[in-house]
């Protein structure tokens, strides 16, 4: 077998989309497909769903050449196609395997299926993720500096602040930036005055760090009063409509850094997401703290399930040293 | 002229609702009407809209005793009737009739609207009231303590928290509570776990406490953090659903009071609003700083439109002493 022989069928397989990667014995990704197929999204209800999406995807790869699958992300929780307990922190990454579940298809392909992390830290608050350790696995794969200390940052609906130490996810907080973001807009009296009246783009910037520096000023307690100035700043004709939102988008991604960088301070930050929003999240880590992201990585999924697989034992990665 | 005569129609007209107060000149409600014409609701658009509802809720009163009228809230807005510019903070009270405006309906009678009031202070962010000025008013009214230094706190989907000093309102701000508590119930991932189960109402107030508990250790930038944990408490069956509305409510009104008491912590805390609200906010106040507040309101908006018509020299109140 050469290294670029299929060697593993990985899957991201997340609430609203599913990706596959058809990946090498040195972990390389060969190819990549994407289908709606989310686990909310599905053909039909239930398992025949899980089936149809899983064969649609890949099934053609496997019968190419039948290797091992392993899936990680939604496909695990209680909507998905077979519940994976959540592994407790502090959470080793090679721990995962261990808690991983085997599901078998009805082609008769067995996937690997990731559990997600339960941080619930004594007298604190149960916090989760379920997709995210693979990323955080993907992202710190084959860094040492970073297994041995670093703040691992994933903005989005749900952005997650993962700490890492010794190769062990010791804990994380999950803040609901982005969906706040989107009810507010969509659903609140907030979304009203913001327009999408073209704006030039240092005035967008300019009320995205109007926002960030607001939230450097707040106390305890202080959102709920700070996010109804993106609606006085629009009524008092300070702020154009169509930079209100970059506004409060500031002012959220302000807060979560604020709050983020009090509990998680410590170790290089490392930035895991869509550029765009790593763009905007790096730029607000700028202004509140003057520190820089030690690296932005936009998709360590691949790289965390070949982990995850080589972690299982299901294939021995090639090291790229031959005798 | 008696004191039991009609003296005045008093009109609070808000977003959803209009309210009509039949008074007499010694300030007594004699009659109370409610239609569901507020300016959002008004049987058609625009200035026929206003004469229609207008016409509809007292046209018959006006009949039989053409008295002034006055009118506070929506009304006065830019989607009003006639858009009243707000008054600037510090704003006394007795300053309000002069910063109102007059409108004339079809039928001849003429409205005293009541302006809203700004509050920009320099180098912050602006903000704004529109009828809970009235209601600030209406509370004060008679009570000289009161009208020397008081905080009113004015819950809602909009909370105001307002500082009176020497009869002057001199700042306020607006808690957006009620409003992010309704969205993200009906439009965010937290809703999904709330449930209408039937929980025993310790167990409700528990979850209540619990979620102001949480606030009260909050730092900056930790609410988006912390509202995730209405989720992770359903998920690990540590509340049960039906109580993860009251937590979330906890939660919510304890950030704004953590907020509220570090910029307006001083002199009496006076609730104005519906029982039940200022039941909840009673509570948390108690929790969290073991201080009740002076009084509970529920509406003293006749009582501030009765003010302002008085202020304005629309009637001469009947002071009760009779030479």
């Amino acid at each position: 077998m050469t290294d670029e022989q299929t060697a593993l069928i990985a899957l991201d397989w997340g609430t609203s989309s599913l990706r596959a990667f058809r990946m090498s014995r040195a972990g390389r990704v060969l190819e990549t497909r994407a289908s709606a197929h989310g686990i909310q999204h599905l053909p039909e209800p239930g398992v025949p769903g899980f089936e149809a999406a899983f064969a649609a995807i890949c099934g053609d790869w496997l019968e190419a050449a039948p290797v091992p699958v392993v899936a990680g992300g939604m496909v695990g929780s209680a909507q998905g196609w077979c519940e994976v307990p959540y592994l407790r922190c502090p959470a080793p990454i090679d721990a995962l395997p261990g808690a991983a579940a085997r599901v078998r298809a009805a082609n008769g392909h067995e996937i690997l299926l990731a559990p997600g992390l339960l941080f619930d830290p004594e007298g604190g608050t149960p916090d989760v993720m379920r997709g995210e350790e693979i990323q955080i696995a993907g992202a710190i794969a084959g860094r040492a500096d970073w297994q041995a200390a670093a703040t691992l940052v994933l903005p989005g609906t749900h952005s997650k602040w993962a700490q890492v130490a010794d190769n062990t996810v010791t804990g994380f907080a999950t803040y609901m930036t982005g969906e706040i973001f989107a009810v507010m807009r969509g659903h609140s009296i907030l979304g009203r005055l913001m327009t999408d009246d073209p704006v030039p783009d240092e005035a967008r910037a300019a009320a995205f760090a109007q926002g960030v520096a607001l939230a450097s000023e707040a106390g305890p307690g202080d959102l709920t009063r700070q996010l109804f100035s993106t609606r006085t700043l629009g009524l008092t004709g300070k702020l154009p409509g169509g930079a209100l939102a970059d506004y409060c988008s500031g002012l959220l991604i302000g807060h979560e850094i604020v709050s983020g960088l009090a509990a998680h301070g410590d170790g290089p930050v490392i930035l895991v997401g869509s550029a765009e929003l790593c763009r905007r999240y790096a730029t607000a880590l700028h202004q509140l703290s003057g520190r820089d992201p030690a690296a932005r990585i936009e998709n360590p999924a691949p790289a965390g399930l070949f982990r995850l697989a080589c972690d299982a034992g299901l294939i021995s990665p090639d090291t790229g040293v031959h005798p």
